[in-house]
């Protein structure tokens, strides 16, 4: 692994808690954005390098933010986000979405074409960034890692520090991803509150209801939907993973079987849910985003009408879509802290001289739920997809097991309601002006 | 109008407050039952009706409630809601849902044949109820002022109250509708947070968002996310209401502007959203209810479809579905509190001996909002569908005015969150026994 040319902490795990004095480096400007799809809390990590970084004005001088991720870098579009106020850092905190811009775009390949890389390190290197702070989920910590590999290879002196972030849980190394918590938390309590207006109703109504949840390629998200379930038997009586190959013939089944069981029968059903030749069950959806994966959605009424067509039962679905990852007004208090802390542990291990890195969350225990921060390698993290283990759903497939209970639990903890104004959350509006430029816009 | 035996108030709405000794009449059973769509506040005005009846205990006895609304009166199903603690009848105020079971039952014409109503006066005999409260909308007014009409016919002396209740907001005479407050304070906040979303990812990514929300006939939900704009230009950019006919050329123009100027645009969907000709555009949806109301849901994603079609721009899209009615978590506080009094008043009409009546919300000024409750009778409420009045609407009837704002903000206002445990709200569960029954059930 190429290291760059700044003396390196060996081991920022244990330097990020140690007393040791930090390598005094010259004083730069720091560089921060925000990558991929948004969450409730990817505004509440920049808040934490933001706070952070002013924890240290003496070696970050301006804190220059992509608009719209690294197309602002690539662009020089670049707001100076040292110039918010402490009360606008703070309510970032509090405000879903990606406060500067987000975007899916991937850089072309590094060994086929390397110009937009060296594009990034010009404009890097005219606005005098040498931390790059990169707040995305797995291809985003990719892209991290590659600038560190180039700036080093052409001998430009900078930290690369990825911040996780993916509502869809499934980086490796850190035990949970920032963003997840509060859709875990979300998607149950929607399940549950949806599951009591079901249960009423079903006498001469909706028999059967199905949630769509989000997650692509990992269950996550629909398996939070099971903490809904206080007690056996309770709602959600079906939740269909990615993991697991749907099996048309026992899902009807155990439909008709809940339904004449209970009365009524509560689905929650991952986006990313997929027969066992690997099609999606909602693959009419739409086309292909930028990294070329199938954009899904419509898994709900697919399934819906199966159960209509075969079984007869009334019903209703719901899709919960961005609605889930934006619904900061129900994060998780875990989560929110999780998020401003590993931005905040971010710029410390910049501090610290690390390079190619990314904190993490790592667990000390499940009860009481104790956590710090750790580290891993951004080359350890980029591109690897973390599904849910075996162990953690029940032998039928349907179902999530104690041990995934005990992992999720935690993880939407605490309510952390934003401030309310006329009846309505009260979320951050930014209008930061952009930065003059100073390279030739026609790269 | 037929009267009872029963001396009755002549105008109970100003006996409400007035200090005149109601009759006094011999102690007997009330019965309370759960009509319709339920919401996240149904049950906090069962929780008005039983601690109304608490404070009357020398003149009501028991409070039987119908398992799954009238149906449990038909088939002698009943529950004795008075064995309820004070901490479950605290609970039921913040549990979403009919905590007692609830239906869509039609009751057969009348006038064609009247079985089901004697059938529902013989029960109540059989358990001396002599107090009826129905909660529910405009279907439900119309049977509890045929059951009035009815047992007055017979000789049955019974007073019948209605307890209003639609997420849909169409009842006449009364300013509001519990229920309606709450799913509106949802969806406002979810467009809010969801517009930050797409705002964010608007660049590279999806470009329109919509979302569907209920309201069959009258547009007050979708106009509800109206509220979510702060400013001219702040999303949503587009409501589609039932009152306006869908114009597929001028939305899509409209669509295409407001993509051009902003980058995105947020789309607020009335499930019942139509053409000229009055097809509903989520037709395909499903079949009738029991009302032969067509089952509607798919607007969003037909809608989507035509944005990709005729403009490309990538798009999300979610359906709220029962989460938006069943949201207790984000209830508005003055929701709450009306669905409770509108219970407690209901009970006072009745010891005021009044008959055949409802109590309202009566707007006594906007800002600062004040309100009392009024009363309204049935017969003037049953099957009146309240639509949106044309000055709520803005000429290009895609918003809503500064005149609905004013009526719409006022309900959404404050917060009521319910205790949470372990992450996730405490709902009330019920495991009440039903009585035994008294009458052959092969009536």
């Amino acid at each position: 692994m190429p290291r760059t040319k700044r003396p390196q902490a060996k081991d920022p795990k244990t330097k990020m808690t140690g007393k040791t004095t930090p390598p005094k480096l010259p004083k730069a400007n720091a560089f921060y954005a925000q990558s991929g799809g948004v969450t409730a809390v990817i505004n509440a990590s920049a808040s934490g390098v933001l706070t952070a970084a002013k924890e240290h004005k003496d070696r970050i001088g301006k804190v220059l933010v992509g608009k719209n991720g690294i197309l602002g870098a690539l662009n020089e579009e670049l707001y100076d986000a040292s110039k918010l106020t402490q009360k606008q850092v703070k309510a970032l905190r509090h405000t879903p979405g990606g406060a500067f811009g987000s975007c899916r775009y991937k850089l072309k390949p590094i060994t086929e074409d390397d110009s937009e890389y060296l594009r990034l390190i010009e404009v890097f290197k005219a606005h005098n960034v040498r931390y790059f702070f990169y707040n995305g989920g797995g291809d985003s910590q990719d892209t991290a890692n590659k600038v560190a590999q180039l700036s080093a290879q052409k001998g430009y002196a900078m930290q690369c520090i990825g911040v996780p972030k993916t509502v869809d849980n499934d980086l490796p190394i850190t035990d949970c991803c920032p963003g997840f918590g509060s859709v875990a938390k979300y998607v149950a309590t929607s399940t549950r509150e949806a599951a009591l207006d079901v249960a009423s109703m079903a006498a001469t109504s909706t028999k059967v209801f199905i949630l769509e949840v989000m997650g692509r390629h990992a269950g996550w998200i629909a398996a939070a939907g099971g903490l809904a379930a206080d007690e056996p038997g309770d709602a959600p009586h079906i939740i269909l993973l990615p993991e697991v190959a749907f099996d048309e013939k026992a899902f009807l089944q155990r439909v008709d079987r809940v339904v004449a069981e209970k009365g009524y029968c509560v689905i929650v059903v991952s986006e990313g849910a997929r027969y066992a030749d690997g099609r999606f069950l909602g693959e009419s959806g739409g086309g292909k985003d930028a990294f070329g994966h199938t954009q899904l959605g419509g898994v709900a009424p697919t399934l819906a009408a199966l159960v209509k067509d075969k079984l007869g039962h009334k019903f209703h679905w719901a899709v919960a879509d961005y609605l889930q990852r934006a619904a900061r007004h129900l994060a998780s208090a875990t989560d929110v802290e999780q998020a401003f802390q590993l931005g905040h542990a971010a710029v410390e291990l910049a501090m610290d001289g690390a390079n190619a890195v990314m904190p993490t969350i790592d667990r000390i225990s499940d009860k009481p739920y104790r956590w710090k921060i750790g580290t891993a390698k951004l080359a350890r993290v980029a591109n690897v997809e973390r599904k849910m283990p075996k162990s953690f759903i029940t032998r039928d497939g349907f179902g999530i097991t104690a041990k995934a209970r005990a992992y999720l639990q935690p993880l939407i903890a605490g309510e952390d309601y934003p401030p309310f104004k006329n009846g309505l959350p009260d979320y951050l509006k930014l209008a930061l002006p952009l930065l003059p430029k100073k390279l030739d816009a026609d790269w």
